[in-house]
């Protein structure tokens, strides 16, 4: 065996180089099953280190399975069995970040955020609650906060529910992956609208269920269609629905709700940007309409104060928070602790209500002047469709351009757009303005115009 | 039909008023089907108020479906089907909160954590990168948090990545149901530890996977017995399981890569907390050691930082990364974003390191503490089990209570204790000591002693 030196030099300490000699002597071969090491005395005069030293990497080797302690007698190495390590035959495949490439039209308005309160309010709750950092969040999410959503949704969306209900998360599909795990044992499929909302339906599969996607109209999703379907789950959006904006009337609302008393069914309604209304008032919620315990109410801040908050909310009917209160504990919370504090606080000194009030300014303008500005010069070309209210508008293009053609050209303008499937013939975008400075939106419409029908 | 009259002495606007007097009128009954409102220039002058006031109301009595507007005839009361609100008949529970009792042992150390720090990078966070707190966070975790990590694991635990194969999420059982949804097609069942960590099986669970407890002795997961069950999917924790604290020798854990290998398998590594060991160095990551890319590493911010702040990361080797990649947009971001910066940052200045290095002393302090102590006060009562790392240890009691007794009389202590299930006959439970304050525990054990034994 060669000698080992300990090298002054290095920034390792001596212990693990001499660690990492004998782990290297042993996976090399070097030093076979059974051998024994130098004893402790002997290396610690062989090599000058004290002899803590020796004895903290020989233990290290010990406790890795390196080399067996046998009292009195020394350490010995151990034999490991033939490993062949052979290297996987797929190819490595370069990949550049694309994935994740930054729209100016996603995101929401720069302005109307007063990032000088949010950062105020974060930082009173480090001094302030500094114990409660230190501990882990409350399974269902911070009381403080369930305390405010609870006054928020009954004020403004007249949702009925105490903060006992309510289950925070960070987004909706977080929530939507308790809620499969909630009911896993009684539904097997589920209803969805189509065109939709892709990132619920993706929940759902990832839990095994089947789905069924259901035709939307202007009045929301099919109801027929739907009680044929036989499914006892249904996930919409029926006061503001993704993609198409359509908005579910009060006989349907009230038709759905029987449907689900009948079938003692599910309804999930997801809630997710209906604050924001230009024409007419918020619609009220579902789930305020409910008095059977079927409508389960999905909210979320993501898109109504900042995306890089990952806060959303889950309102249980009774039946089902029995459900989640014995398997509580099954669930982590996954929103920052501290965040929920702040949001808490932010609704509490009514910061949420002054910022609504200013968005809803600010996006109405923006959807006015896109509106105004394709009307005027790209009538002939296209239709817009749903712009009455949330952040987005659907363009019906008149082109001959494959959807493919289509979306890669926004790309390359840095611009996010969603082609809508469900449209038969029709060529149908998502556009997406809330990230869209004022003063840029002319300018993007023009290359938009320009370059993609 | 009454008078209207619209009451100067409420905060609701007129328009509201009017709109919540018609629709109570029509879910009453009072207004039937077909029924014409009055005119907007009759109410106008009826009530006064202005004709915008008037046409809101009406306006939005349309967009809920209430009501019809007729062009040139006026507004008519859509006819509601019969819709029974039959009430449900499960009986309304009362909960107290006690599922989130906050024990005095959890939790992590307080005097360690540096929150002026903390506090001083996530307020330059929000002023420095202001506009990146306006869009969504990168799908797969913040790319210089993920840079970041690279660097910490590759130095601490070994482990051979880059930054590209690092996934972010709030939380294990976050990542490992994303995991999940990337395995479904081909795997079906997955042996777990036993004991074990049950928050990771109860996701396995709920993704529908079979779940094969396989047994764990001083030197980790039976591999044998493994072997045996033909599954393709294991998830451990070879440096430090959780509970027992086994470590898994060298030899075994060639022979899992060997296992893995050849049977194309997928072996989860949830390295949690075993960057504090006390007698011995952090034990090298099994990930380290694969070079068929079988392992899929785990780790988590929680234990060793704050565990209000949910970060964790997952390392996905090529084949499942290409696979990640793919469906990347099915998988929102749910940790935070300007947590995620503020993390980078912690790291990046060598907080995360000195911070490493005081609670492994703090830790191991607390430990001695206990070891000494209940060895001098119940030495014929318990013995100590796993006390040579991480935040717990395990104590086998000697005592004629039921495992309920047990915990129920902790509980009233406000000490958090796990029974472990799969000792046979001995009475084991999980103690962790965390969150206690130095001089708090004398007094805890002394309770423990006399109200649990």
């Amino acid at each position: 065996m060669e000698q080992i030196i300990v090298d002054y030099n290095l920034e390792e300490p001596f212990y693990i180089q001499i660690y990492s000699y004998f782990k290297n002597q042993i996976i090399n071969g070097n030093l076979s099953k059974g051998k024994k090491l130098p004893s402790i005395r002997r290396l610690t005069i062989d090599i000058k280190v004290s002899k803590t030293t020796v004895e903290s990497a020989y233990n290290q080797l010990v406790v890795e399975g390196y080399v067996n302690s046998i009292p009195k007698k020394g350490y010995f190495v151990v034999g490991l069995k033939d490993y062949d390590f052979h290297v996987s035959k797929d190819k490595i495949h370069s990949h550049h970040e694309g994935e994740n490439q930054e729209y100016i039209n996603n995101g929401v308005d720069k302005s109307s955020f007063d990032m000088r309160v949010w950062k105020k309010l974060y930082c009173n709750i480090l001094i302030e609650n500094q114990e409660a950092l230190f501990t882990v969040g409350d399974y269902q999410g911070e009381s403080v906060l369930r305390e405010s959503i609870c006054e928020f949704v009954q004020k403004t969306r007249g949702v009925k529910c105490t903060s006992n209900q309510i289950v925070v998360g960070a987004g909706i599909q977080y929530l939507l992956g308790t809620l499969c795990s909630l009911v896993k044992d009684d539904q097997h499929s589920v209803a969805v609208e189509y065109p939709g909302f892709n990132q619920a339906k993706n929940v759902f599969e990832d839990y095994h269920m089947e789905i069924l996607p259901i035709p939307v109209y202007k009045e929301g999703i099919d109801i027929d269609q739907l009680k044929k379907s036989k499914t006892k789950m249904v996930y919409l959006s029926p006061s503001h629905q993704y993609p198409t904006g359509s908005v579910m009337p009060i006989d349907k609302r009230l038709e759905m709700l029987s449907w689900a008393s009948d079938n003692e069914a599910i309804i999930i309604e997801d809630d997710y940007d209906c604050l924001i209304r230009y024409e007419s008032r918020p619609i009220p919620a579902l789930q305020g309409l409910d008095k059977g315990g079927h409508v389960i109410y999905l909210g979320s801040f993501s898109k109504i104060l900042l995306p890089s908050i990952r806060i959303s909310y889950m309102i249980l009917p009774q039946k089902l928070l029995d459900r989640y209160k014995r398997k509580i504990s099954r669930y982590s919370q996954s929103a920052s602790k501290i965040e929920q504090l702040t949001l808490s606080k932010f609704m509490k000194e009514g910061y949420l209500e002054k910022h609504l009030r200013k968005i809803k300014k600010v996006y109405h303008r923006k959807n006015e002047i896109i509106v105004n500005y394709m009307n005027k010069h790209a009538k002939d070309k296209m239709n817009i469709l749903g712009h009455d209210s949330g952040l987005h508008m659907m363009f019906e293009l008149k082109t001959n351009k494959t959807n493919s053609e289509i979306i890669s050209e926004a790309e390359k303008l840095n611009i996010y757009l969603e082609v809508v499937e469900g449209y038969n013939e029709a060529k149908v975008v998502v556009f997406t303005y809330s990230g869209l400075e004022e003063e840029e939106i002319q300018g993007v419409l023009q290359l938009f115009i320009k370059n993609i029908f």
